[in-house]
């Protein structure tokens, strides 16, 4: 008697502590059909090679935003049993313009340097801006020297911090100089910006992203400039106190314009009122061509939907592809969404750290849900899933209530700010196999989902 | 009591499977360095690229990998407590040549096709090489349609399997149509072989690799040739069974040459007379650079030496970085080196699956072994590493003696066969990030081997 209840309780902690058996053999043929679909045909790749080439990149507002609305529709609608349609908005909308330059002036030399407007910048208007430069690394040396900065450009130079393993954790060091360096400066002053593209690659390419202004606090230009000419101006400044830097900026902020979520859906057969959302941002910066910021987490969630809509399958819960319109500046999409949207969501899956190698997935929701995915992972590490963490699901599901579960789509983040907000972020820095992967694991994290939530 | 009796069950057995806390704080923070050493100074990075830019691709016996061995002992002679030396040898030695031509005749029309000599390939001598071609699957299809394979050249054209997730057993599943094809064919009387390239890429580029001839039967001349051409050869026979396939070659077997491995060692501080070996092999085939095959696993294995020097490291047994010779076309230098190994080794590593992202490490050895190594994987998931897995360690140290554990590297494999044996494999095709990781993976694993084992 005593050695069975022993027993039983050895059993039953290694259930509590063992997921094997978890996934049904049936489960695992549906997986594999999922990701040979994915593999076999690339209709996700082919759909961003399609879009990047044809449309090019997509910022909220822009023209080439707007066609490829159509452009999704049109691809979803040839899918069965899925319903599509469009969420109307007003996006705000920002122009770069023609005119984009900046020169080094030192020694009675003049030396363009590389540099590219941050989104939502205000531009140099008729008058030539220049100045002498201030280097600095932080808002607190800012605070520091803020009796020299007025008048004068201020430049945050800070090195991407490459021993930081995961680079959206080394980016968000750095980010808030991006975002908030015009306002900050020009607290004290300071009559424009330039600060060091936020990449790991070591090439002159600028690396863009929003800048946010204060309405009581003066506008002032603001650019980032590529790694090299970072070193330049660096340099150049550090021999000659005297050198200056102009800037002429077109770039400018005008009225909003109509804009859209796009939305596919297959409905549920036990649970349509319970949604499962996969998701992306439709919008990209007007530097290269958005390919994997986030043509690529777009073109996945679309392939979700093809893949189960190809195989016939019948979800408990709704399954819903969501492209996000104007994640990059001002969220308006995740807005609308939200507004209108009235059902319960069993979970939502954002894809917006490119079209890299699965890893796997972050999760925000209850400890409970938490551990009870957790045991599924072990059984994934065959299709090459093995992140699960809690914490940063992501901003465009971020705001979705009523969810008991968010998502967000983890692939490695090693090469992600070589292309990020820049010109190099193309179709050709996107690896086919690697991006059908990860629509394979979405599709295989919805079908998880819907059948044991 | 009975109850004390139970909870000491329960204890035990979360024990066995819970393996927290084997890792100190210390280790950690060693092992926190490794990465940090290989992420910022970036040395195997820089040394692949200076041996890809200024050295070339290394095939055995070539001027360019005995000019690289050199460069080895130069680049390891520079580093403290680190005792360098060479293993001489001899090793077979195959030209390219300046001719490799192939042509479809077909209606009058000549169209050029990409190819490229199989390592180990004859000639096509002075005469002219011109048949009809036969287009097969398999060794079992040829030997069905064997008759009718007399004086034809055989083209054997499977698509790469795109739907296998690790590309190493794609890749497996044709290789013996590369290495055996000619051999094959010529029993029933064909005159050359046409393999089409192994590889997940849909460029038009030769992979090559190592052919085998059997003294016994006629040795015929074997090309690869680039995967759309391959199509274009494919369409044109169906088409027009008349369209002949020309080829010419000036490949040639020559006398053996010599050539080393190269060895960089930090002696043991309790047991110096274990080694642990971590590896690559320094040539490669002669098309691109061999940047990732296997340039990748030998500056990493460099790295690994170099990281330890640096932090003035005193292990308890040697760490021995092997630089072997001829594993593309012969293993001469894992030959030599088993010949003259009178040491025992507790561990060997081998690092020949290109320089890509890390997942973890195969593993041959004994169970027990193994089980005590797996309970420090979900430990080192923070540093990238999830995938430890019995079978497959690697060829060169494939045949070390008295060893207790072999382990591979095992890097993604996504992007491998888009590179390997071709032109494609060069400098550009390497991530330094990617590259880096690896570096202090492999340290890492030789750190614990070193302390735990």
């Amino acid at each position: 008697m005593r050695f069975i209840f022993t027993f039983l309780c050895i059993i039953s902690l290694m259930r509590e502590v063992s997921p094997q058996g978890l996934l049904s053999d049936n489960d695992k043929i549906i997986i594999d059909s999922l990701f040979n679909g994915a593999l076999r045909q690339r209709t996700a790749y082919e759909w961003l090679k399609d879009i990047c080439v044809n449309i090019g990149p997509r910022l909220s507002g822009s023209d080439a935003s707007n066609k490829s609305l159509d452009w999704a529709v049109n691809k979803l609608n040839g899918m069965s049993n899925v319903k599509v349609y469009r969420q109307e908005l007003m996006v705000p909308y920002w122009e770069r313009g023609k005119v984009e330059k900046a020169y080094l002036i030192s020694n009675g030399n003049q030396t363009e340097l590389k540099v590219a407007a941050l989104g939502g910048s205000i531009g140099t208007g008729s008058s030539l801006l220049a100045s002498q430069v201030i280097e600095l690394k932080s808002f607190e040396e800012l605070e520091q020297r803020k009796a020299e900065v007025k008048n004068k450009i201020v430049f945050f130079n800070n090195e991407f911090p490459k021993t930081v393993l995961n680079t959206f954790e080394a980016y968000g060091q750095l980010a808030r100089y991006r975002v908030f360096g015009a306002r900050e400066a020009a607290k004290f002053g300071a009559v424009a910006v330039i600060v060091r593209s936020i990449t790991s690659s070591e090439d002159n390419v600028p690396h863009v992203g929003v800048m946010i202004y204060n309405d009581t606090i003066p506008k002032i230009p603001a650019v980032a400039i590529g790694v090299l000419d970072a070193g330049v101006l660096h340099n150049s400044i550090v021999k000659d106190k005297e050198a200056l830097v102009s800037i002429q900026l077109s770039c400018q902020i005008l009225p909003d314009r109509p804009s859209a979520n796009i939305i596919a859906e297959i409905k549920g057969t036990e649970k349509p009122e319970e949604v499962i959302v996969v998701s992306g941002h439709f919008d990209s910066w007007d530097k290269g061509q958005g390919a994997h910021d986030d043509g690529a987490g777009c073109v996945q969630s679309m392939e979700v939907i093809k893949l189960f809509s190809d195989m016939n399958y019948k979800p408990l819960h709704t399954i819903r592809c969501v492209l996000f319109m104007n994640e990059e500046n001002g969220s308006r999409g995740s807005a609308k969404y939200t507004e209108l949207s009235t059902e319960k969501h069993l979970a939502a899956i954002e894809s917006d750290r490119g079209g890299f190698l699965p890893n796997g997935f972050s999760f925000d929701g209850d400890s409970l849900l938490f551990e009870k995915l957790r045991e599924f992972i072990p059984q994934l590490n065959k299709w090459g899933v093995w992140y699960f963490q809690k914490g940063g699901s992501g901003a465009d599901i971020g705001r979705i209530k009523d969810c008991k579960m968010k998502l967000g789509y983890v692939p490695d983040s090693q090469r992600y700010f070589e292309v990020h907000h820049s010109d190099n972020d193309v179709i050709g820095a996107v690896n086919p196999r690697e991006l059908e992967l990860g629509s394979a694991v979405n599709a295989m994290m919805v079908y998880i989902l819907d059948k044991y939530f």
